[in-house]
């Protein structure tokens, strides 16, 4: 076995120590988290002798020097920020991954014909600022201006503000050195698998086949009025609640329609409350706050929900007399993933008797970006129990040992 | 004009400012609000010459002495506590009617045949401590030992505390003195009216045939399971928002049936919401809590509901594959008001030419104690714009004044 283990375990220690909030791991972008975990990344990269580097976003690049420096490099990697309470192995896995590969090949003398660079991409994970991919497309020079000026959930603070905490330079925006697509001869990111298909077939592997894209509405506001519960009859109510419930139980009836006609997509309400201050159990409720996330491979089908949703929303206004405010709406382009790649992947997998399947990706990921581009790209995902976003994300360090494997194995293939 | 309309606007004015919370009025039962305001209202009695007396529960009784003291006494009031950020009025006008009154006749030199007593009811909101009609059940000793011990929303402190506090002896539950309904002649309640019926039918007064019983689920917990919205298809989902909006519009839909079949109730959901730590637009929930309340004169109708959710509860917690805890049920009992003082009201509102109507409270009252006691019992509800239980209250004083001269002449006639 070529893969450092013992790296690994150490790395997912520390990462845990430092991520630990009393209940689950919580590792906010571009904060405390997010920049302790850089930092023993980018020590352990220095002491196994790679060559680190950062971008003006705090990207962190680390390079294991191939034969020929000019060849377009070999990447790997993904992100170790964490939702709120979320687990130690979202995105975190696959740069411990690279590491443990790169690792395992110094100890074992082996270099390769070209550059193979393992990153550790920054925010990945929107939970704390309201953008998608924010380290990736920061890394290709696709952040826009007023993405730096959104704050973070937790601080109040802007992404500029946090970025330059973490020690990066948002003023160097427009001219700073960013990544070229045509210098990547390839991306391969390791994950865990977030939700339960690998554990209920009892697969080791899933080599995904395209990563969804994203409609959000994160703050729909519906306003109606409050008013006593006992003295207002039904025909004076502006019902917040039950106008809510009506334009969910609307939106899910066509998640329903479209799953029946054969469409894949994921709509979910994550976040739905009336007022803290205001809300009391004998007044009706005059505000309700809700976050939409549709999730498609499909464009055309989020663009069919999003008219969906415009639509409902002009039905349970005039059905319940609210006023609905859907809010600012963002998301990101599905992506498809290199199909050699995906071969290279279950044939390696083969090859060491690792049980894989192909699937698509639910959950968005930075491949996207890089796919996007060009990039050849490949995503390969690690059996793991109880999904993700939460403290009881368990994956075996057995298939973790074995993802591993495949993941070096294919880049060598690459870097060879 | 009889009443004494200087000392009306005196109070309401101090009344407000002690409330004022920066929005609306906050008077929380047997806390600092509702303290002062009765401060207020003892040392106001005092300065008139009535007989000031509290109870074990601190209920404030202020007697104009009759000729006859030893005959069942007349007796009017309501509440001076308020919901959080609510208005001035509810509660308050009733007692500062009754003082006005009782100020107009001894400036007139008039005295009653009986006893004629104002009372200022503790806790009649139960917004603070989720128990109905604290203060009038503790007046005839119908308090029981487990409500001593609930918390206030607010100080989390027990009731006893708050009691103790606000100048109570609540060990002397079991021992102290209480009202006899068989020394109570009649009980007047003057209230704002909470709903939209005068306004919109452009009457002054409403004389109340009956008030609405509740059926009451404060803490309805909805658990699922938290997941990857991305990655978890809708077969493995258990969403507690989709169940949530299953429940409330199963329910919604019972509540139409209902009204088309000629049942008069309310059905309201006015606290929703998802865990505000671990809610995130990412993340299917995994837990949302709900209250219910449900209210309506026909005490068949209460339980027909309370069937309704129990079975709602059961097809949703199948069909969505979530857990429904229906937490504790409250209540109180439906009241029909007495039949004799309605038409009493209704006689003298035409004699002074104030435009009054019948009409049924969908709010509770401790009206509704008074009356299944078998106390002689009528309300009469003044316009109000906006409804109550928030900052936009609004009666005009006219109709005040008008209200509180049709209460006047009625406790007149009932103590001649």
């Amino acid at each position: 076995m070529t893969i450092d283990l013992d790296l690994a375990r150490r790395l997912f220690h520390d990462l845990h120590e430092i991520g630990f909030d009393g209940t689950g791991i919580t590792r906010a972008s571009y904060d405390t988290g997010e920049n302790r975990a850089h930092r023993l990344l980018a020590d352990t990269a220095r002491s196994m002798g790679l060559e680190v580097r950062t971008d003006w976003a705090s990207n962190l690049f680390m390079t294991l020097p191939g034969v020929d420096r000019a060849a377009p490099a070999v990447m790997t990697g993904s992100h170790v920020d964490s939702v709120p309470m979320g687990g130690n192995f979202d995105g975190a896995a696959g740069v411990v991954a690279g590491l443990a590969t790169l690792s395992g090949w110094i100890r074992d003398g082996y270099k390769p014909c070209r550059d193979v660079t393992v990153v550790a991409i920054r925010a990945e994970e929107s939970a704390w600022f309201p953008v998608s991919y924010i380290g990736s497309k920061a890394a290709f020079g696709l952040l826009d201006a007023p993405a730096l000026e959104v704050r973070q959930r937790g601080s109040g603070r802007t992404l500029a503000e946090h970025m330059v905490q973490s020690g990066g330079t948002p003023e160097t925006r427009e001219t700073a050195e960013v990544l070229r697509p045509a210098t990547i001869r390839c991306f391969l990111e390791l994950h865990i698998e977030q939700g339960p298909v690998l554990i209920g077939t009892d697969t080791t592997l899933g080599v995904v086949t395209g990563i969804c894209g994203s409609l959000r509405y994160r703050t729909v506001t519906i306003e109606g009025t409050y008013a006593h519960s006992g003295a207002t009859p039904r025909a004076f109510r502006q019902d917040a609640v039950v106008a809510m419930a009506a334009f969910v139980s609307t939106l899910q009836d066509h998640w329903l329609t479209i799953e029946a006609e054969g469409g894949e997509m994921t709509l979910t309400f994550g976040v739905c409350h009336t007022d803290a201050q205001q809300a009391d159990f004998s007044t009706i409720s005059g505000k309700v706050s809700l976050s939409i996330d549709v999730r498609s491979r499909d464009a055309e089908l989020l663009s069919r929900m999003d008219a969906h949703i415009h639509a409902a929303r002009l039905s349970v206004e005039q059905a319940h007399r609210v006023h609905i405010d859907l809010g600012p709406v963002t998301g990101s382009l599905p992506a498809r993933l290199d199909a050699g790649l995906q071969r290279d992947l279950l044939e390696i997998a083969d090859q060491l008797d690792v049980p894989a399947c192909s699937m698509p990706s639910g959950a968005g990921h930075d491949s996207a970006i890089f796919a996007n581009l060009g990039v050849p790209t490949a995503m390969l995902f690690v059996r793991n129990a109880n999904g993700s976003h939460n403290p009881d994300e368990a994956m075996d360090e057995s298939d973790f040992a074995r993802a591993a494997a495949v993941l070096s194995d294919t880049l060598k293939r690459q870097s060879a």
